[in-house]
């Protein structure tokens, strides 16, 4: 039997390991999940014979080389922060390694020792990153070996609630880590390339410099710039486009409502309010208005915002109930970020019957033969419930079927990388078309900045 | 002859210098005046017998150890970071020293070497940090000697440009380093104390959340908070008020045009811009707007800051010049705030016949007998010419004053220090209404935050 390790099970694991399971007859594997708590492991594989859980703790040194020792792969579902040991005893062992994490610093610089060792370092290979690496250069590389020049890339991906749950005014709830939501944007100026100039969005400005996108069968949404939308600029060979921008998807009037709490300053992470505790939802609002002997909180802040009474943004603030007097904090020595998370959690928690939604959406823009062009792909996944979120399905999905690709000798190239050559998102993206994770794709008129087409 | 030694002759040393060579003769003084380039200095002394320039590199260890040795006294006019060497040497050679500057850690470090050698390190004796803090002390001991109990304090200080000097339309000009003006406020929200509720405002609504002020004769000005108005409560013994509040004194109408630079993130100093170099004014404007083939620059500005043609908030912008496209940045790498800082440079610069000012607000509220009261103690001083500046007289002269009391023996108190004493305040504030530097009282209603008396 083949093993894999698999260490972490958090939720985004259910998928990848389902996926396992479904082919360990057939391919013959051995499945061994380690965690430091094992109960979802344990929920994840039932009485299937050929995997087990162990309790691992990934500081705990023994443990863990113990386990990357007796494997012959692995695949790390940790926090980004926590792969850096795996990925070291990977190298001592010889073993290849997934992650479905952003490259750091420190796996790159374990580049060199992994292609000397001949093995195979794959990351970014769940969801932004990873299906939106693989989708991109799927269609970059047909452009160019088509006799194309890339002039446009725009990228955009969100979690979202899916449609048949979406029942608030906000169209949003949690589908990952509430906190990265709450300060997404935070840490310096967007940075994007618009018809080669570079453009700049200070962080409080960025929820009004939205724009829409619409996608057949599920109506418009919006996006903010990312912060770095070059990151990828010169890894994609995009070193020549005019425009180049990275966005964040929601549903249109998200971004004009949370934009309210950003100028507020309730989104800041960077300093602690005193008495937070005792403080009432009420009171943490008021934090941020002028002192006012006889004026109410919520007319302050109408004001301060300049919000009309009948304005939708007004009920979105009313449906989060944070004019609320009873309603407590109850947080120590927290944030403002802190606080306005644990408000939105009251709100914003998916209930059990509640499905998630993946939405993506590139434009890829060429120039052939003097003219221009632009293809529009987008992907859309729904979860099938709160354990096979489409969150789990779209990371843990490319994860396993790249272990297996790697197992199976179909993926050979050695190092430290990411999924963008095609040795690589051919058999991936072809496999995950199976499960229904497909690109639609559409010729459309190149018009770049210039809707008009004046 | 009693020696005195100044270390450093920039601006806001023109009054500190005059007052000296004025004493010199009845007070037996010779002033040594040591600075890297000793242009300003010759020129401060012109044929005076009693004073002397000497070349004084702060960072060589010889030539200023030798000047603090020979002298009774140290006067450091540097900058407030170059401080410490000379701090340091004072306490080898047993020597008094008096700076216009913030007490940095390092300094306050000192205090007890200080006291053992029964020395006074005086700091802060300028303006803001300075007249202020003795002239807030001076009301403060007063209301208190007579048993009142303060409740409010606020205080709000400005370096402005004098009426018959003030014909821009933003009724502004550099009086003091650019570079702080235009990156005023960042760094974190700023704190402070309203009818006894901590209020917090993020640096993109300091511009928006002012308060008018009134100084009879001059019309009205407006403020902006600074970062932590909380800095000095203990230090002033007013952990027991309600209100606390300190603020930076413009025109009204600057915070509303200057807040769309805020906006805009043009005053950003933390990323540089590639081409900086040779990017034209509109050019650097465009950075900040969307994309678009055919509005004009001016356009995509009016409608992000929503300001009407007919708004004399535009005209300010126009004044600037910032929409020409044929002045160019000509700074290399350089941030949004250094390329803000000389477009604005353009129309700031005092012309040779200008005259600054430096104006100052406080508001003392006080409970006595079961009654509130308030004292409103307002400070205007108009700058002579572009040497002897409002800025060098209001910085310079409380220092020189000091100097003198400590070398006869009118502050005795040993210790790294502020002026809050009345041993300290009473003599120099005294001594300072001689130069027209003399605050206004008023007796007014006390109404707290609560203007209309609910």
């Amino acid at each position: 039997m083949r093993k894999i390790l698999v260490i972490g099970s958090g939720k985004s694991s259910s998928f990848l390991i389902k996926y396992f399971l479904d082919k360990s007859e057939s391919e013959d594997l051995f499945i061994t999940i380690g965690d430091i708590n094992t109960t979802n492991a344990e929920r994840l594989i039932g009485k299937n014979k050929r995997a087990e859980c162990i309790k691992l703790d990934v500081f705990d040194n023994e443990s863990r080389t113990a386990a990357i020792k007796e494997t012959n792969i692995v695949v790390s579902m940790l926090p980004a922060r926590y792969h850096i040991e795996v990925a070291k005893d990977c190298i001592t062992y010889s073993k290849n390694l997934v992650t479905a994490s952003y490259v750091s610093k420190e796996m790159q610089e374990l580049d060199e020792a992994v292609k000397e060792k001949g093995l195979i370092f794959m990351n970014e290979i769940g969801v932004d990153p990873g299906i939106d690496h693989m989708s991109a250069m799927q269609v970059i590389d047909r452009i160019r070996d088509n006799g194309g020049e890339m002039i446009l890339f725009e990228s955009f991906t969100g979690g979202l609630v899916a449609p048949e749950s979406d029942n608030n005014l906000w169209n949003y709830k949690f589908t990952w880590n509430p906190r990265n939501v709450v300060v997404a944007g935070q840490g310096g100026a967007a940075k994007f390339l618009q018809e080669g100039t570079y453009k700049y969005i200070p962080y409080h400005r960025l929820f009004r410099r939205t724009e829409f996108l619409e996608i057949e069968g599920y109506g418009r949404f919006e996006a903010y710039a990312n912060r770095d939308s070059l990151k990828y600029q010169h890894v994609y060979g995009l070193d020549k486009v005019q425009t180049l921008y990275r966005g964040t998807m929601r549903r249109v009037g998200f971004s004009r409502a949370w934009n309210v709490f950003v100028q507020l300053g309730m989104t800041d992470d960077s300093y602690v309010i005193d008495d937070s505790e005792n403080m009432s939802y009420r009171d943490f609002v008021n934090l941020f208005l002028p002192y006012s002997p006889t004026d109410s909180v919520e007319l302050k802040f109408r004001h301060q915002l300049k919000i009309d009474q009948d304005d939708i943004i007004w009920d979105k603030f009313l449906e989060l109930d944070i004019f609320n007097a009873k309603k407590h904090v109850e947080l120590k020595k927290a944030t403002p970020a802190e606080i306005l998370r644990k408000i939105l959690l009251d709100s914003w928690t998916l209930a059990h019957e509640d499905k998630d939604m993946i939405v993506m959406y590139h434009k890829f823009g060429y120039q052939q033969y003097g003219k221009k062009h632009q293809i529009d792909s987008t992907m859309v996944v729904i979860g099938e419930d709160q354990t096979y979120t489409a969150m789990a399905k779209t990371v843990g999905l490319p994860v396993a079927i790249a272990t297996l690709a790697i197992m199976n000798g179909k993926i050979t190239t050695p190092g430290v990388q990411i999924p963008i050559t095609k040795e690589v998102y051919t058999p991936i993206l072809k496999e995950l078309e199976d499960f229904g994770i497909s690109f639609n794709e559409k010729e459309v008129p190149y018009l770049g900045y210039n809707p008009l087409n004046l």
